[in-house]
């Protein structure tokens, strides 16, 4: 079956690339670091993945965690899988401050936000490029 | 170093056993399955794990999940480490229902809890032994 992004995720998330076959998304709150993958399954767990994709999918999430807590100065990083509202498997990789607007609590069910500039967006998508997280920005 | 248990995961949490090394808790909240890993390292970061470590971890998780999908006839799983309170690393493997009682939000914030009976955590010790998740209930 062909890949079809949840419609709940394509209105939360811009569309930043592909890391092995798993898209990479930016959550469009601005005001924290969030990212979310979304491997090409139809399973709802990670568990369930084939051992092969799991692990390709678990190596882009160490990939991605390293590069948030550094680039973004994080003091702690934020991994879940939830899926409660959006079936679609999806791993939220979140950077979290000490100082940022929610801390200590998990971002889930805060309301607050802000949109992203499109230089910011273009910002991130470059340094994904420069740290080889993304061999390209387009998906 | 010698091992030793953060004060707040002792305080909210049973002790059950050790998969591989990490040890594994159950959360005092009966409302709701929730287990925690708790891996030997004074790392706070999943992904800082030395690899072997790592896989090793990985497989508890999917062992654990696989469990409590089926033991507690769950419809969803929410993984994570968050952290952001408890510096100690740590896996949240919590089985979730749509019946239960703060779905479709996730249970860190929730305020409301249920104490469990002796009995019902014997159960589930002696369930995990069953199932191979634990070699023996003993720490």
């Amino acid at each position: 079956m062909p890949f079809e992004l949840h419609p709940q995720l394509q209105a939360d998330c811009y569309l930043l690339g592909q890391i092995n076959g798993t898209r990479l998304l930016l959550h469009k709150n601005a005001l924290i670091p969030w990212f979310i993958l979304v491997p090409d399954t139809g399973q709802r767990e990670l568990f369930k993945l084939q051992a092969a994709q799991q692990t390709l999918v678990q190596n882009s999430i160490n990939q991605l965690a390293s590069f948030v807590e550094q680039h973004f100065n994080s003091d702690k990083l934020n991994i879940a899988t939830i899926g409660n509202i959006v079936p679609q498997l999806h791993i939220h990789i979140i950077g979290r401050k000490t100082s940022d607007y929610c801390w200590p609590n998990p971002v889930w069910g805060q309301t607050d936000s802000r949109e992203y500039q499109e230089e910011e967006v273009q910002a991130i998508r470059l340094a994904l490029v420069q740290h080889k997280i993304l061999n390209s920005p387009v998906s």
